[in-house]
């Protein structure tokens, strides 16, 4: 069993990697905590969110100093819901206490520093462990991922369209000029769990938001190798992502070489599931709750472009459930947990 | 044309009601105020609204003690869409200053000054208001409206419940001992604009509160004449109420008598519908953006029991709308505004 | 290995059945079947509830008078998600193949077969069946399920209602005259998997239906032993039922005394979860997708009433997950599912 | 007076021209209609929905072979919310009647026949009514609108794609080269008033369909006059569009550009609202129960890219409201109904 603890558990992601570590039968959930100033310190975990009562029935514990001091020799891993700055603080302590540490902020996923201060607003404090740190995007970067100390789990937005673009742009099938471009729909989950107006119940409507701006675009683009156009939307649903993306064809590019392409690097995949036929589309009611994503796609060989679908729960596959994935790949663990619960 | 101010402009009631002064014909939106501490001070409704844009783009005036000064010289009738308490501050000041008072809080609901500390949580230093203030069921009170100086424009809740209840209590249909059960659910905006966690997008999700102790309580007791059973429920959606009251009928009365009693009480309202026929129940979506109260009725004679049914929109006809209904009775205006926008 | 069919597989109830039934380590899936007339026969499950790709990837088999004459003798145990008529045509011959059956329709919930030509619109074929079968409502019934051939599974709003109910009922904590009130919120899945006006999206609002002539108010009278009125709403939500329950108490009887029945009824079951304190209520968020049913309650001792809470998933513990209950203990199996899944 | 009639009235968008012609100081509503096969006929329109009662409380008139021979007489102007087909067998009689008829159906928005076979499954009939037919692009069309017998309203989709498009495609700010990447999320409501398994509650969930060869792309793009990417989605909310529009600038367009061909295009209309801070962007909530379409839009200039947004009530600037912008060109009336309903 491996000893298991979480920081950040009081947010939608955090109680995930809770209720999926306790689930799982190679995990041991050892202590969840929040930071030592939050109002959420002392509680029961299954008070703060409900539906885990009698399931989930810890304290959430502070993370003081003291405590913090004892992390990572308490745990072999450690997985990491905070503010992006706060885990680039955490992580080399718990490393250095012996742990392995799951980021799932946006801290170390860019070996460049620079692209902090740009794009989140501080400064890193840690290049070194930025170059060290291994980019969890579970298909792809497997073989690293087993040897890791230290996975910066992939974002929301980015583990779609990743998904989506990678087989394309690997196998050369994409036209060099035209940027890809990603229209993606989010449920309000992935604003995370606090009260703003934003988030209000009465003010969500659909809409796009940090057009041009976000900073998942570089995101893509830095593991994509290549610039792409990506708009993000908040949709009218608790949790799930939709990635609409629109690419131009490398010149004579067939419909049966895209095809090729996905079923040459998913067929294998126990997360990834593909819509060969368009009659069904990848669609959020299909993935949430899951740790599936969902990918279809059409080939228009006339103009040369095609569209590519990608669907996952955005707490999922899109963080909790692909840092569990990580996990499993870093601890030669079973395929838990690609299993899906109810149908609606 | 009547001069109109608004106290509370940036709330969902606030905002309704200057989007209803400004469409109404023989009403002026004069200014528009927020608490001068508020942080929406300064910035156009609009902007807090998107959907007034080009529409409602007047700027929201902090209500400094100087403005206070003035508001109810420079306005013939003032909205108070404030906090319980403010709003029992504020009359005796815009009173005095000649204006009409349309109160949509619970701040003078009340003949008796002893049910605030219980359940609004402050001493009520206006008690000879408090007798002078008419209670604007419009249905019910259009008499004591049309010279009021003071209305205390009704709850949400109540106004449902009371359409519902009232033409059987009058008429003596309803049995002495057992309390009529009233379970009602109303949309978020309820809770007025805010963020919070209870209002948060994730965490909203149908259930009870304030099981057995709700404000609302008293007042419908105390507008029936009876003791009631009250239970409220957050809704998953933004506006509308739908109350469902179950009553033990007077011994040997008939579902005849009862259509009779409605039927009498609202034939020659604009404001209520009577579904006689229950194949088509009062429903949200009839009557959300309208100032409707839908009314249904369904009695089994056998055991001697009625299900009332009354849907209404809970910013409209349960406060923004019924203040309008006030001020249309208070200065003999016609009839605006118990039309009907858009269908779905 | 006890080897399952599920009947009426297509719908929703079907396939959570056949869901709940995959992921059992001692129950088998075997055939999954819809009436030989259905367009879907034939087709995957899998491609009917998209959600299930890659994991329920079987055939949907029309129940043939060729297939029917082995279903009984191919499966052990056989599962009727049908209508309430084709159930009571289907289960004499399941029996005599030897079948343990479990019929999740309203086809023999009633000893009394008189109760079917008024609230079922058939007359009933198989009185002396009718006679034979247990009420699986699993809490109270345990026993008599752990023998029987034919299992009844209670109906979602029953299943809700009672469980809230019947703790007080049989400790003679209610008064005896007055009708308990049950007013009852369903999402739209209650209404079954078909096209209809009433269940299209853009249709679908809060509002009453079934006023007083609803078939779950004899089934919930029936199994409490005494008269109710009971309320069924619509919600716009697809699953997850809240019942609200207001009751007046016998003379004299205390909070204490109500907690003491909640606790006595159910602190060793692994499906009900008590809701002691009234800050959190039940709430549709905290059961859906799960088997719980939340059990919350408030006592106005001044008045002598009480309000009960029950929230349930329609699905699970008012249908598919209560069925597996009964399947559990009829044949000695582990208490599986009662785990949560996901989060929101 | 100008006399109006409604074919087609059962559907949303019937009801909707319905209760805008109702409201309209300068129409008056005469008959609406059915086909002569609508289980409908008879019925009041206030029946099919319930939002109307006491507000459009006539009949639903059977289009029998005798109506139809006095539509065209009887009324001044025939709006036909009826299916394409439908729509190309009726005009030609209503115009022969001497009627101007405003045709919401997609029978006459292509002047090439040739697109009805491949795109709509029909031969035309009428091609030389084609040619006669004026597209009714209230903002860009509105000279040969004034003047035009029968209008082709747009669709719900190309409305908002071109109000976004065509100020920079007229202003020649667009790359000749790359096609615009449409991507659109629209209401259920834009699927029509019917009874079907995708349009039921349980089924809805955001996804796309009609990928790469829906019926609005050669309309989007025949009007636009080059190629473009649409990509619709259905979301899940009743009424609404978000069009969202990536675009490849031409060499050298600067923001500055983009904002001055928007606000020349617009800046007079009373329809179209202009968001040149994209802090706040267009949203569904802003625009539905209203015929605005709102605009936004933002460029990064240094990669020549621009983003534009078009939020638009489907029902209204995508269908009836615009058919009645279309009224009033043509008969010069007042500029009703660009005003707002209700707040949220």
């Amino acid at each position: 069993m491996i000893r298991c603890a979480v920081i950040g558990a009081s947010g939608y992601t955090g109680v995930e990697l809770a209720a999926l570590i306790a689930r799982h039968p190679q995990l041991e959930l050892g202590k969840v905590y929040v930071s030592a100033a939050s109002v959420d310190g002392g509680k029961q975990l299954s008070q703060l969110h409900g539906r885990f009562l009698g399931l989930l029935d810890l304290p959430v514990t502070p993370l003081t100093d003291d405590e913090l001091a004892q992390v990572g020799k308490q745990h072999d891993l450690v997985f990491l819901a905070t503010e992006h700055q706060v885990s680039t603080q955490l992580a080399p302590t718990l490393l250095a206490q012996g742990a392995v540490v799951m980021d799932l902020s946006g801290g170390f996923r860019f070996a460049d520093a620079e692209v902090y201060p740009k794009f989140y607003g501080f400064e890193h404090e840690q290049p070194e462990l930025l170059k060290k740190a291994v980019y969890g995007l579970a298909e792809w970067n497997a073989d690293a991922v087993k040897t890791a100390d230290l996975v910066a789990v992939p974002g929301c937005y980015p583990t779609a369209s990743l998904t989506a673009l990678k087989p394309l742009q690997e196998a050369g099938l994409l036209d060099d000029v035209q940027y890809p471009v990603i229209n993606a729909v989010s449920g309000v989950s992935g604003a995370g769990r606090k009260a703003s107006m934003t988030n209000s119940f009465c003010e969500v409507s659909l809409h796009p938001y940090g057009v041009l701006g976000h900073r998942h675009q570089p995101e893509i683009s830095d593991q994509l190798g290549r610039d792409v156009i990506f708009t993000p939307h908040l949709g009218n649903f608790p949790r799930g992502i939709v990635a609409t993306v629109t690419v131009k064809l490398a010149q004579g590019v067939t419909a049966e070489q895209v095809s090729q392409a996905y079923h040459k690097a998913y067929d294998s995949s126990s997360c990834v599931r593909l819509y060969d036929e368009m009659g069904q589309t990848p669609s959020i009611k299909n993935v949430v709750n899951t740790c599936h994503v969902d990918i279809g796609w059409k080939v228009d060989e006339a103009s040369g472009h095609a569209v590519l679908i990608a669907a996952e729960d955005n707490l999922l596959k899109g963080a909790a459930g692909q840092a569990i994935q990580c996990a499993n790949l870093r601890f030669g663990l079973i395929d838990f947990p690609f299993e899906s619960g109810a149908a609606l």
